[in-house]
C-alpha cells in the first residue's frame, strides 16, 4: 500500500480525502493533522468515518511524521500552505496541494488578489496545475500539484474546448456560478449558518472574487491571449454542488449561428475524448449538481441562443470532489502512475 | 367592504391572494372558485387559511357568483383566462388577471411562444401591464389589468431606469435568474418532487422560456428601440423568491467606467424616488432573496466590473407576491383608488 | 401610540419582535438595543427590516433611554435578563421577559438547571407565567411576565385539557419534539452551520434540556399534582417550528378506549373555546409546522391507538412566534388591555 | 460475474440497486424492467448513471430476459411482487423481494393492513425475513428472502438486543421515526412536492402506518411473546433517512436505573458483536441521519432517563441503503456466499 499524509485534514476537503481514500486499494492514509483537533480520532470529529480509520489528528507541526508517507495532501488553507510545502519538497516527497497558493503562475497577482507577500516564489514555475483533463502529462512527473480551485474547475472545463478551436468572442465571456455551502469551509460564521441560508439565495462577492484571476489564467493559457472574464458567485441552499452558467458570442455571422451546434458538440466530444469523468450531455439535456452530487464527474451541456447569437454553456460538479479532494485523488493517481480512475469511480448520489 | 372575486383560487397564487387579502382592511374575498376542489371549504385545501375565510370553492362555470364582486382577480392558467375575462368585462367588471394572456401587446408573439390561438385579441389593445411603478396613472383607469409575470417583474424593475438614461448596451443584456420551486404551480410533478428538488439545482428551458418576450416587450418600451436579450432560468431549492442577475455592458470609455457608478446610483434614486415597494440597496449590499421572502419588495443592488467594463444588477422578489399576488393586490389598491399600500405593507419573513 | 423598547434586539427573537411590531397599529418601537450592534442601524443588521424602522441600536447600559417606554421587552439571554430587569421595574415600568429567568417558581430548580445562582428571587413570585390561554387574568394585571420558553408552549397547551379533566395517566407523558434551527439563537456555531444541518436530524440534550422543569411545572400546576415527563428534544433542517407528538396512556379500560375520541375531542373544544391563537383540528388532519409558520396559532390535532391504549397528541407552533416573539406581543395586549390579537392576526405563510 | 436482474427498477430502490451494483466488484446486472420507461435507457431516467450502464429498462412480462439472471431483485409495489416472485422460484432462480409481500407470515394480517388478498400464501413460510445481523444462517439458504421495510429495520435493530435480555417492559414500546422523502416512492404527489414538503414536518398515518405489524412481528419472535407497539411516522424534509426514537421503561427498581447503563451497552456489544454494519455510538454521543447518509450502517445510541425511569434508544439508518437497496445486497452477498460487506462499504457522505 502506498502511504498518504492529510495535513490540514479537518476541514471539509479533508473529511473528503479520506472518505474517498477510505475506498482506494492501493493507498492508504496513514498520517492526518489539525492543529484544533490534534489528539482527536478522525470519529470524533467526523462521526460518520468512524468505521474507516482509526487515526489519530496530528499536531501538524509534526514534520517527521509527515515524512512517513509516500505522498502528501496539503488541504491547509492558503498562505499556510507555503509555508510548509518548501520544507516537504525539499525531503524528496511529492505534493497534491488543495490551497490556492501555487496555482497563479504570477507572484503579483497572487499578491493582488490574496493579499499576502507570496514567500515561496521559487516554486510557481515547479508547480503544476492539476487539471487532469487538460495537463496530464505534466502531472504526471510533478513534485508539486496545485490542484484547482472549485469554481475554476468548472469553468475551465467548460470552456477550454471552444477556446481552443476559436468559436467565441474572448471578450465576451461572463461566467455565473452558483456553490453549495460547503465551499465556504468548515468553520462556524453567522454567514453561513442554516437559519442565514436555507429558503436565501444571494450573490457574494460579485467582480471580485479570488478565483477569478485563476479562472483567466486558465482561459488565456489555453486561447493563447489575455481574457478577460465577469465572474458572479453565487451561494446555494445545498450542501454540495457548483453549476456554473456560461455566456458568450459565437464568432459567426448571426445567420450562421444555427448550424454551429454540430460544430460546439464536436469540439467537446473531440476535445474530453475518452475522458471518464466529463460528461458531454445529450441534446436537449443539461447539467442539475444532484446528478453528480458526491461523484468525479463534470457534466457539461450547452445551448445555442439563435435569437441573440450568444452560447450558453453549463457545467456541474460536486465542489468537494471534482472541484477539490476528488480531482486530488485523480491527481494522485496520475503521480503515482495508477490507472486515472483508481478509487474514484463513485456513482452520484443523486436523490 | 369592496367585494373580490379569485378565480382559480387553488392554487399558489390563488393562496396568496387569500393570505394577502386576509388582512386587507377594505376588501373582502366573498367568491373563490376551483373546477378541482369545487365544493371544499378554503380550509380544506389550506389548513394554515382556515382562521381566516369559511368560503366554498366554487364551480368556476358559476358566472353569476362570480358577477357579486366588485373586482376579480383571474389566477386561472393561461388560455383559460381568455375564454372567460372577456365576459366578465362585458359585465362592467373590472379584471387583475394573473395569467399571461394579456400581457403580450402582439397576438401573434403570444401565439407564436405559448402556442395557442389568442381568441380575445380585442382586449390586448385595452389591457394595461400592471407594473406600477412604471405604469401606475393607467393602471388607475384600467379595466383589465394585466398582472405581470414572475420574472419579467425583477427583471425589468432592475433595467428600467439604466435604460432610460441610455446607460447601456441594449445588445449586451443577459438575463440570469433563479426561482423558487412555487413558481412551478401547485401541480403535482416528479419534477418538482421534493427528492429531485432538493439538494439540486438547473437551469432550465434555456432561451426558450416564456417569459422572453414580455422582458423583451417591456425593455424596449422603455428604451424605445427593439431589444432581444438572453434569459436563462434556474430552478431553486427553496419555495419562495426569484434572484435575477442581469449584465450589460456600461455604455463608456473604459477609463471612465468607474465614475459611472454614482450616475447608476442616481439614476435608480431618481427613478424609484418615493417607491416604497422598490428598495435600492447601499453600496457594498446585494439583495438576497430571504429579505423579500413573504414581502411586496424589490430590493435592487448592482456593482461595477471596472475590469470587464459590465454593470451588474441583481434584483430579488417574492415570485408569490410583488412577482403575483402583492402586485395584483397592489395593482387593485390603485384600480379602487385607495392608498397602494393598503394591506400589503408586509414585513418579510426574513427566516 | 404606546412606546416599546426591546433589550437585546439583534438575535432572532428581537428581529421577530420588530417584525411583529411593525404592523401594530397602537405600539412603537422607541428604543432597541444591543451590545453587539450598538450604533449599527436595524436595516444594517436585517436588511429586511430597513424599511421598517430607522433606529439605531443603544448600548444595553443606556438605562435612561430604555426608561423612555412604556412596556419593556427583554430579548436578552438568560441571567443578563435578571441583573436588569429588578432596576427596571423599580422605575414602575412593566416588563415582559422573553429569557427563562422568572419563568420556574423554585429558585432551586432554577440554579440546578441553569447552573447559575439565581439573583432576583424576589420577583419569582410577583411574575406570572405569560401563557395568555391558561393565565390570561394574572397577566392582565402583571408587571412582570415570564414568557414561556418554546417548548413548553406547544407541550403545555397540547396537554393542559386532558390533565383538567383527569383523562391520562400522568406517569406515563413523554414529549417527542422536532424544532427548527432558529431555536438556537442567532449564534455562529459549527453545530448549526447550513452543511452540518440540511439532510441532517438528529435528537440532542436527550433528558437533559432544560425546557424539562418548565414543562413539569406548568403541566403539574394544571394536574394539581407532581408530574415528571421524559421530553426529547431534536433538530429539524428547517427554519421555524416546532411539533410536538406526545404520548400518554388513556385511564380508561381498553374496551373503551375507542369512545374516548369524543371525550378528547370535548375536553379540547370546552378549554379553549374562542380561543382565535389555538386551532383544534377536525378529525383525520394533523398539524404541520407549514400551517403556523410566520404566525401566532398553535394547531392542535390527536389520534387514539386503540391498540395499546395509548393517546397521542401532536401539537404546532411557530417557535419565534406563539412559541416568543408573537406570544410576548399577545401578553403586551393583554396588560395593555388592548384587544389581545391586535397586530398578529398573521396568516401563515405555509409555502 | 454473477448476474443479477432488477424488476420495477425505475423507481427509488431500484436506482439504488444500480448504483450500489455498480460498484459490486462480483456482481453485474444484466437486466432491469420498468413498465413505464421500457425502452428508455437507464441513463435516461437517471441521469447521474448514464456512466455506469448501459442497459435499457425491458418490459416486466419479458420472464425469460429475467431469467438470463442467477439472482433477482424485485423492486415492485407490494401485490405486483406476488404476482411474478412464485413463477420465478419455480424457474429455480433465488429472489430477494423488497416488497411488503412476504414478510408477514401471517396472511390474514398482511390482509388486515394491506387492504388485499394474499395470493402467495405458500411461500410465507418459505420466505426467510431479510435481517442479516439477525437471521444470517436462514438468509445463507433461502430461496425467497423477504428484504424488511426501511421502519423495521432501524427499529428491530434498535430494539432487539433489550428484549433478548429482558430489559424492558415489553407493553411499554413507543417508536416515534422520522423519514426523508424518498421513503414515499418516485411518484408525483402533491404531498411530496417540494413546496409542500420544504420547511414543514408533519406526522402521517399515527397509529396505522403498515410497517407496524411488521416491527410488531420482529420483536415478538425475539422477545418470545407478543408484543404491541405505538409507532408514529413523520415525515422529515430531506431527502434520505430513517431517525427513530424508541421509548421504553427499564425493568428494574428505580434507585438502580442509573446502574442499567452499562448492562444496556454491554447488551448491545455483545449482540452485535463484530457486526460491520452496526455502530453503537460511544457515551455521549447520539445518532445523525447525515452521518448514514448513502451508505449501509444502522448507528445506535442511547439515554437513560432516570427521573422517570425509562430508556430512550435512537437508530438511524439511510432508507434507501440499509432500509432498502444496501441490505438487499448485503442479503444478496450471504446468499451467494461471497463476503458479506462485498460491494458495500460505502463511508456515508455525511455532508
Amino acid at each position: 500500500m502506498i502511504k498518504a499524509a492529510i495535513l490540514g485534514g479537518s476541514g471539509y476537503t479533508g473529511l473528503e480525502l479520506i472518505r474517498i481514500l477510505a475506498n482506494h486499494p492501493l493507498v492508504e492514509v496513514v498520517v492526518i493533522t489539525s492543529r484544533q483537533h490534534k489528539g482527536c480520532k478522525i470519529g470524533e470529529v467526523f462521526p460518520g468515518l468512524s468505521s474507516f480509520s482509526k487515526l489519530t489528528f496530528q499536531d501538524p507541526a509534526n514534520i517527521s511524521a509527515i515524512l512517513k508517507a509516500d505522498i502528501i495532501f496539503s488541504a491547509l488553507p492558503h498562505h499556510a500552505s507555503m509555508e510548509i510545502v518548501p520544507d516537504i519538497l525539499k525531503k524528496g516527497k511529492r505534493v497534491v496541494d488543495l490551497s490556492a497558493d501555487f496555482r497563479l503562475k504570477d507572484a503579483k497577482i497572487y499578491e493582488a488578489w490574496y493579499g499576502k507577500k507570496h514567500i515561496a516564489k521559487a516554486l510557481l514555475k515547479k508547480a503544476v496545475y492539476g487539471l487532469p483533463e487538460l495537463y496530464r502529462d505534466k502531472i504526471k512527473h510533478a513534485e508539486l500539484v496545485a490542484n484547482p480551485g472549485c469554481y475554476p474547475t468548472g469553468a475551465i472545463l467548460g470552456l477550454a474546448p471552444l477556446l481552443k478551436v476559436g468559436l467565441i468572442d474572448t471578450k465576451s465571456i461572463i461566467i455565473d456560478s452558483k456553490s453549495g455551502v460547503s465551499g465556504a469551509g468548515r468553520t462556524a460564521s453567522l454567514d453561513t449558518s442554516f437559519a442565514e441560508i436555507s429558503e436565501g439565495f444571494k450573490a457574494y462577492k460579485v467582480g471580485e472574487h479570488r478565483h477569478t484571476p485563476e479562472i483567466e489564467q486558465g482561459l488565456s493559457l489555453i486561447a493563447g491571449k489575455n481574457i478577460k472574464i465577469t465572474f458572479t458567485p453565487h451561494l446555494l441552499p445545498v450542501n454540495r454542488g457548483i453549476l456554473s452558467t456560461m455566456y458568450a458570442t459565437i464568432k459567426s455571422q448571426k445567420s450562421k449561428v444555427k448550424s454551429q451546434k454540430k460544430t460546439v458538440l464536436n469540439a467537446y466530444k473531440k476535445h474530453y475524448q475518452g475522458e471518464f469523468f466529463i460528461r458531454i450531455l445529450p441534446d436537449g439535456m443539461l447539467p442539475n449538481i444532484s446528478q453528480v452530487k458526491g461523484s468525479n464527474f463534470c457534466d457539461i451541456g450547452f445551448k445555442i441562443d439563435e435569437r441573440t447569437g450568444r452560447l450558453i454553456v453549463i457545467t456541474a460538479i460536486d465542489n468537494l470532489v471534482k472541484g477539490a479532494s476528488g480531482q486530488a485523488v485523480q491527481n494522485m493517481n496520475i503521480m503515482l502512475n495508477l490507472s486515472e480512475t483508481t478509487g474514484i469511480i463513485m456513482p452520484p448520489l443523486s436523490v
